[in-house]
């Protein structure tokens, strides 16, 4: 089996090959794709050296699966050179996920879907996938008919230079220099930010819009209604949701506590509550603080997951753990 | 005209002496009580330097208004004394606030509850005042049934000595030392704590309790159902709240925001987002990014005060000027 990882220098593809080793998935070739500028650098692989290659469209000859973990436009472009190429491509983009024909899976919830695929399967933002790991437990019990989510989100989210400016601005403001945001808007050190992504048109950010389009597509929930606030927050990796849900039937406390309890890839918090720096770098994702919500009369769930591995990467290679096992 | 303030010397009673002078309160005699550590020092007011005094039970003799910036405990012990004295107690802990016979006040809101005291009126909870100065304007285009928060709290919400703990485990992360938290329950430095107060018996913490009781009395609104998470954030002073809410009848962005922009003491962000770092030390209240919540079959608002300031001193100082003008 070959596998290729397309922007494998990014805090995706990084976190992508790292998982790959940590679950000791057996490949013959890893094909490490980035950039120019990081071509001919080597790195580890299960004991061996990779050589990082230049992304071109000839890049995927002879791979069988391609994870992908570029932005949208450079998704957009490589994906038919991937399909040509026999590939199947599990692209971290939101490119191609609200596309009728591809699939968008969270393996634990909807991980059948990625069977029906034509060559490409997405996967799922990351605040969407952290929310959706925490409730859709809760959904099975009973369909949710209503989500209102608001978000604390980490500057892992903005990749490798987000992660770098908001320790940049700490210490410029240590040090009484200036203080020049360049990947977030405006400074994150000792602030929060309530946008993230760009205007959908009706003041609703991109960020914001993809709970409720992924939400419903993942969840096969097509009617469930969905709102969202999304705040990026000085916080390294792990994300957090706020999240006040209402179900078609009355789900009680102690419901919503047993199905997390039984389900897959997210652990129910029952003393104290998840907290970012305690969920980071985990492949799972954490759920805790459930309680009765008088205001949309259902339930509370606060959730913490880590953006770079569950909220990306492993949902990636998880993905393609299941195609592999099934 | 003679003021004192007890616990003239944390965070909030330090504000209130700045908030009476920029208001240029006329008093023939400023008190400024606080504990016997601090009994002795003195601190310019207006031109002068006043002493601080060591809180007792006799430290209210002769006294016209006291303004409280102590603890529930020390509010509860100290207002017997204050009210014999003769004295009106405006007290910023939550003591009195849900008793039936004690105003509980946001001038721009419910001002002339204030006149019909018997002694003490209570200042609010202060995500309670800077959510309330947001979205009371949309309350009285339709009286709002549901409210769903979240909030991103200061950690000057914790007084001095939280402020004083972010920045020391920011230092202590840097230089590698241990980081031991003392104020909060966890390192706040680069996380998010989902944990305000004590538990209430369900789950819901006393400060999440706090938006639905204060709030439901403020806003002579006894059926709100009010859902709230509370959680801090690493920002120095002003507290971020998400709403979501629905009213009696559906109110439009359009009619949402022509309310705020005519409401005193809140400011309608047109272009960009309020964020903690643009709103602190100042007095009035930010809100924007109001859109439609089809989850909740209302509006959503993004707002954001200065927790020491209109989330205490400055709305206690208001009640003050309230009442004097009145």
């Amino acid at each position: 089996m070959k596998i290729g990882i397309l922007g494998a220098t990014g805090a995706v593809g990084q976190q992508m090959r790292q998982c790959l080793e940590e679950r000791n998935i057996n490949c013959d070739e890893l094909r490490l794709l980035a950039s120019a500028r990081s071509a001919g650098k080597t790195v580890p692989f299960m004991g061996r050296e990779v050589t990082i290659q230049e992304t071109t469209p000839e890049s995927f000859e002879g791979l069988d699966y391609v994870l992908g973990a570029v932005e949208a436009d450079v998704a957009k472009e490589m994906a038919p050179h991937i399909t040509k190429a026999g590939a199947v491509f599990i692209d971290n983009s939101s490119a191609f996920r609200l596309e009728a024909d591809v699939p968008l899976v969270v393996p634990e919830i909807n991980g059948e879907d990625a069977l029906h695929h034509h060559g490409i399967i997405s996967n799922p933002n990351c605040s969407t996938i952290i929310t959706l790991m925490a409730i859709a437990p809760i959904h099975r019990v009973s369909k949710i008919t209503h989500l209102v989510a608001s978000t604390y989100q980490a500057v892992s989210g903005a990749g490798v230079n987000g992660m770098k400016e908001l320790g940049d601005e700490v210490e410029a403001i240590r040090t009484g220099k200036p203080v020049e945001p360049k990947v977030f808007p405006a400074q994150i050190a000792y602030n929060c930010i309530p946008w993230i992504g760009s205007d959908t048109g009706n003041g609703v950010t991109t960020e914001e819009a993809k709970l409720g389009n992924e939400g419903r597509k993942i969840l096969h929930n097509p009617d469930m209604k969905v709102s969202c606030t999304c705040v990026r927050v000085p916080v390294y990796r792990s994300h957090s949701i706020s999240a006040s849900l209402s179900c078609e039937r009355k789900v009680s406390i102690a419901e919503a506590e047993e199905a997390i309890r039984k389900a897959d890839g997210v652990k129910l918090v029952e003393e104290g509550y998840p907290m970012p720096l305690d969920t980071s770098d985990q492949d799972i994702v954490f759920a805790g603080r459930i309680r009765n919500d008088e205001a949309i009369g259902g339930l509370t769930v606060w959730c913490c997951g880590d953006q770079i591995r569950k909220g990306a990467a492993t949902n990636a290679v998880e993905i393609l753990e299941y195609l592999l096992s099934h």
